[in-house]
Formats: C-alpha cells, structure tokens, sequence
C-alpha cells in the first residue's frame, strides 16, 4: 500500500509513472491489518497471511506511526485515543487510498508462484494464479518490489513431549481470540510481543493463570496476580510443563509466541533475504535494495519500532530509485553505507538505542526524497514514554494519550479503559457511550442487570 | 512409495529402471501417516501436510487396504486386529521398504516450487527448495509423477457469523487430539469421514456432547447419548449456531469437518488436476494419465474405498508405462476408455455400487502388470460387513475382525476395545496386557485405586 501510494503520489504531482502491478494473495489489501477467521490455511488453500487476532489493539502509540502525508486528523476528522483497536487502524491505512485509483493496480486474491531473473536482459518473468480460477499466467517486469512482510509464516520450534500435549495448542499466528481461554492455565512460550499482549489479552477475557516462559530474559513487567513469567521449557509430560528451573505446571492451553520466519517461497534463493528478525538486516543496501541485485526491493523487512511512515519512507525512495529521480550509489559507495550502518547496528544498546537508530534510519532515507520529513527525535521521545508507560502498568499503558507529531493534536482519552473494552469493532470505538453503560462495564456483569 | 516400491519390483526382477528422483517436503516418508503435531505451518514454514491426528485408529478393516506383495503377516509375523491405529499402520507402510535402498532416491525437507513443460523437447524443468538450507535448484526431467494426495489442503468455507466464534475453532486438517474437548459442547460440521471419526473420538474422550450438521442427509448412525445430527448451519451468533430447521445449540468447540482441495501450487494450470473430491476424476486416463500430457502421472488422486493396494496398482501400471513395458493406447483409445468408466462412474447408484466401481477399476489395471491379482470381490464384501458393522454400533465395529484376502489369515480380537484404549502407541498394540489392566480400563478411571 505505501509502495502504491508512492507511486500516486508522483503522478499526482505530474510525473509519468511506470506500469505498476500489484499481487496480492488476499482478497483486500491491508496485509496483517485484514483479519482473516481461518488459521493455517485460506479460503484457496494458501498459507493464511495474517497473524491478527480479533480483539488486538495496537500496541505501540498511533503517534509513533502515523503517516507523514495523511495524518488521523484528516482520516477521523476529530482527535481518537493513541491505541486502536485494529478495525480502526485498517480503516485508516484503507482511508489513504481507498477513493484512489491505485486499487486498480492491485490484483487480488492472485499468488505469486514463481519469479525467474534472466540476466541476459535484466528482466524478471513473474508467475502468478489467480486463485478463484486456478489459471496460472506469467508477466516479464524490470524490476520486483517484495512487500509480503515477515510476520506471516510462523516459527514453530521442538520442545521435547509437546507433541502429546493434550490441550489446546497452537502458534500466536493462528490465535485469532482469547475468550475461550477464559478458565484456563495458559502458558505462552515466548518473551516478545505475542507472549505479552497475548498473555494480557488472556488476563483481560478471564484466564485462570498466565504463564509466559522466556529463553533469555523474562519481559519484568509488574503482572497482576495471576499472571507470571519462567523460565525455558525444559519438556511437556502430559499436561505438564517442566521448566529449566525445576519448577513444574499443569496446563490446559499452550500458545507458542516464537516469532515468525523470513520466508518467500516464490523467489529462487539467491534473491531471497535470509534473516533473523532485526533492525539492519544483511544484504539490503539502506535496508532496501536486495544488494546481489538491485532491481529487487525488499519493504519492510526489518524488525520494526516505527512501522507505517517507516513503510512510506522505504517506498518512496525505492519509487524514486525505480523512475530514476534518485540515483543508486556504486557497488562500493553502496558496502560503504552498508559497512557504517552495520557498524552501528551491531554495536546497538538497548532499545531506547535501537529505537533511535530506527529513527536515523528513517531520516537517512527521507532526506533522499520528496516524503514530507517529520520529528523523528519526538517520535523517539513518545516511543520511550510508551516504553515507561508500559513498565508503570502494563494493563493501562493503552490508556494514555500521546501528542500527534505530525498535526500536534493531543491524543483523545478513550471513553473506555481497554481492560473493560470488550467490543473492538470500529463502531464502538467510534461511538458515545453513556456513562451509565461504562459504569456497568467496569463494574462487570455481574452487577449488571442483565446475564 | 508405491511408486519407488513399484520401480525397485521392477529392478529385483533383473530390468534396467530410469533414473528416479523423488521430491519429499517432509522430512520422512509416509505421507498422511507421518504424524506432525504441528497444525496450519510446518517446522520450515511450508503448509503443514499431513491431516493425522494422535488418536486416529484406521477406520476402514486393513484387510481392505493390504498390499497384495507385502501382508501384515509378513511384517508383523502373528495376526493382529483390524483396526490398527495410525503408528502401527505407519510402521507396516514404512516396512515394506525400510530395508531397501529405495530412500536414497528420495530428497526429503526439500518443496517442489514450480515445474515447467518445454515443448519443444517434451522435458520438465522441475523446481525445488532445499527447506533446510533455503537453496533453490532446478532439475530436468522427462516424466513427472504428482503423488501428493488430496487429504492436505483444508476447505474452509465460509460461515456468516463464524468470524466472531468465541470457542476453539479449527479444520479436521488442524486436529491433532479430542482430549482438549473433553467436557465441552462440540459442534463438527460435515457428515463424511472426518466428521464421524472425531465425532466418536470425542465422545470417547469425555465430550459433553457432539452436535454433527449436515448439509445433504444425516450420516444416519445409531448414535449413543451425547450425539445428535442436524441440518445445516444458518449462522453463528457468538458461541450459538442457528441451524436451519430453526433449532439453536451454544458451543465451545467447532470443528470444520468440510473436506479438502485438490491443489497443487507447484504446476502450471494446463497440468494441474482440478477436481471434486470423487472416484473417477476428469481428465485422467484410467485415473492416472492426465490427458492433456501423457508424461504427467497422478497417483491417488481419487476418493478412496481402496487405499494402499490402489496405490499399488496405479503405481505398477504408471512405470510400466514409463519403462515402456505397457504402451499407452492412442488418444482415440484413451477416451473411449473413459467415456465408457465416466459413463459407469456417472451412474452409480450408493456406497455398495462405488465400492465395486473401485474394485474393477483395480482390476483393470493389475491386469495390466505383474502386480499380483488378489480376490477383488471378496474385498467388496469385507467393505460391506465393515459398513454393516458400522450400522449396528458405530462404537464397537473397530473391534471386529476380518479375513485377509492375501494370506486367508483371521484378523486377531484386539487385547481392548477401542472405545476403553487410550494408548494409541504401537508398543502398546503390540503388548499383551494383563486382564486386570483391561478390567481397570473398561470399569474407568473413577473405580481405579489412583486418581
């Protein structure tokens, strides 16, 4: 959608864009932000692309990701609250283009299957299925932008005995709700993002306990009574747990938060990235330009703090790249670049570090075109408040109010705390509840006057 | 691996075979029998392939299933029951060719990702992704054999209201065990094999109770107390399904019990079989040869009465047809061949006339190999005892032997009923347990001394 977007953005501004096409495995755009109720396998038979459970909410502030050139104020036309829920986070990324014409580029519900590079003239044959006909059909282009992500394919590893664990089990990329872990002893394996907001999510629909295992460190957060962190799983026997530690639980549902795989499986291996999940990975010149072959882009393949304007940014240099308004440094100024940054990424401490490199990172492409440059150094500042937030009260972090660096409109207080909000739909988010009824709410149901 | 045992028959008998490679995404053979307890996406992010589920016990007699050149007497060396579970029919498959040299042909953890026909030369160019080291290669070939089944790739219809089911919710393909559904209210949607398998499984396991919804007609069994059948699904709303005879159920658990697709992602459309899921597929000569090019071979590719022994059967015919021992009739030939087994196929009138369809089918094509021939009418019979069996008590035919057709041998009484073994392991088929153990099992664990 960024890349998109890029593109109609310069013909807007009067330039002749290139013939772009766009495939897309689901039947919408939005990427993880397009729920999807299945797991595992789609309507046609592919992997399910998003890992998005119902009642997710963001997690960092909107204020850290908001795009630079269509900001909330212009999509909600009134301030909304810093953390919401997905619905209304697909409604705005949606917003940006959606009266556009660029969702005529886009070919839906259509499965890349196989992109072939022939030196000879430098051009790459695409094979593709639309998957409501099954006919497969191949285009030649010049050059391949992938914008498949990498939080899709999940990263399922062996534990010893889990393989007659007897309750429910899956991986955070199939979890798509948390209410039927209401009486349950939960135990994510993970210590990241999935095992944290998984695990509150739990918490918040009634979990009998929580138990999160971490390899290296535990996430330290002050967890209310029921909530816990331990260390490595040692092995299952049955329904239970044994940890590295000595210690042992029973559970009835284990959700494993183990991260995801770079994969690409339509893409010969030497254009396909092989990476961990950081912030600089190898082989991509300013994080995007596949370096063996600099027609081939990668967009958003870095573990990510800032997530949409970093998007932008990356599709707005490689749209520059590709009409030649920017030009591609040599081979050696290219592993010079590369060389500094790595440098810098590899000596990185901490997050409050990282997030700041991210920012630079950012900064470095943006200075190189026409995307309109923003305060990164105040996004930093909000994404360090976040991070405080979080530590003070990990179930009411959401709560708080960030400021907009981009119209300086101060965040809405939500009118209802998310611990009690229990209807994530855009609908509610965006309606005036009566107070009687968040009343009733915070006092749970069972004081209300209805079952 | 009928197909590398059909080859290596071939090869003990003194004939000169092609070279053959196959091409495994698993890490073992045994296809749907090599249990992976990972659901939706496998340990290299790759669709998980097989459907099995930890309790699965055969739920057709193995005398309908035994290869005709390889007995359960041979491999197991005393009788043993009928209905074997799922690793003691792994181990017999497994048997045939462990010994052999046959698994050096084949490159497993390796994904076919795009097969190519040239024309010109009447060759293949066959893709492959090494998924332990991500290395992709490409290698020609003159003949392809497409033996991936169809038991793989969940479908998932869509629901109105599903989306916001509140309970477990998953495809039969995804099911690994009933445990976790005891005590729960279960809903299988479907009325075909899977969903009367993990509807008794559940049943057996402690489920409050098993709602089984059909769309055309009812599976019709003589259910126990705690099952029920009804109509289709109008709709979900939160945990409660509205079916169409106007009847409402809440539940905590539904399982898609709704079939699977025939895919293969790695072929072009032009030799890619599309098809319902049925016993004489369109487009394959004698169920095998896919018409639009007679060097693409499909093995398994119907809905299945006979398994391993029909694997067989077309797995002898298909390389004598590539080693040039039988000759493929013209084009003219071939379809009048299929016009005259669609002409059958289309009139089929129940269970019973399918059966023996298949049957000659089988025959048919061991007549044209050296496969050896074995009492095909006899097999119709055991398969309508079997459906007689099911019929009277839907709980208990698993217990009731039959007569191999191979060696004349009487299957043996299993040491446990099935609906009192929890131990589906191969150790404890093979045991032979005490007689107080069995009493202990049947009177449950409420009469045991432990908890």
């Amino acid at each position: 959608m960024a890349a998109l977007r890029a593109f109609e953005s310069a013909e807007r501004a009067g330039d002749e864009i290139p013939e772009v096409v766009c495939f897309e495995k689901q039947s919408d755009w939005g990427g993880q932000w397009n729920y999807d109720w299945r797991s595992g396998i789609d309507e046609y038979g592919e992997p399910v692309h998003s890992s998005m459970y119902r009642n997710l909410w963001s997690n960092g502030p909107k204020e850290a990701l908001e795009f630079a050139e269509y900001t909330f104020d212009e999509h909600f036309g009134r301030p909304i609250s810093s953390y919401p829920p997905r619905e209304v986070l697909w409604d705005y990324i949606d917003g940006r283009i959606r009266t556009s014409k660029v969702k005529d580029k886009v070919r839906f519900s259509t499965a890349v299957r196989w992109v072939e590079h022939h030196a000879e003239d430098d051009t790459f044959t695409v094979t593709v299925e639309d998957l409501t006909t099954g006919v497969t059909s191949s285009s030649v282009f010049d050059q391949v932008i992938v914008a498949t992500g990498h939080f899709s394919f999940p990263h399922v590893p062996e534990i010893k005995g889990i393989e007659t664990f007897p309750g429910i089990l899956q991986h955070a990329h199939d979890f798509r709700g948390a209410e039927k872990l209401a009486d349950q002893r939960v135990l994510l394996v993970g210590a990241s993002y999935s095992a944290e907001d998984i695990g509150v999510q739990s918490f918040k629909m009634g979990a009998r306990s929580v138990t999160m295992s971490y390899r290296t460190a535990p996430m330290g957060y002050a967890w209310p009574e029921g909530m816990e962190e331990l260390p490595l799983i040692d092995r299952f026997e049955g329904d239970t747990a044994h940890f590295s530690d000595g210690q042992t639980r029973q559970f009835d549902a284990v959700i494993l938060c183990t991260g995801y795989l770079h994969k690409y499986p339509f893409l010969p291996s030497d254009l396909a990235l092989k990476s961990s999940n950081n912030i600089y990975p190898a082989g991509l010149y300013r994080g995007v330009v596949w370096e063996k072959n600099p027609h081939v882009y990668y967009l958003g393949a870095q573990d990510q703090w800032f997530t949409f304007n970093m998007f932008d940014a990356q599709a707005w240099y490689v749209r520059d790249l590709i009409m030649g308004r920017a030009t591609l440094p040599s081979a050696e100024e290219r592993a010079e670049h590369r060389a500094s940054w790595s440098a810098r990424f590899e000596a990185l401490d901490g997050d409050a570090d990282a997030v700041r490199f991210q920012a630079d990172y950012i900064r470095d492409l943006i200075e190189a075109t026409d995307y309109p440059m923003f305060d990164l150094d105040e996004v930093v500042r909000i994404f360090l408040d976040w991070k405080k937030d979080k530590k003070e009260n990990i179930l009411t972090y959401r709560d708080i109010p960030h400021r907009s660096v981009m119209t300086g409109t101060m965040a809405a207080e939500h009118h209802t705390a998310w611990l009690y909000e229990l209807d994530d739909s855009l609908e509610r988010y965006l309606s005036v509840p009566e107070q009687t009824e968040l009343d009733e709410l915070i006092a749970g149901p069972s004081s209300g006057s209805t079952a």
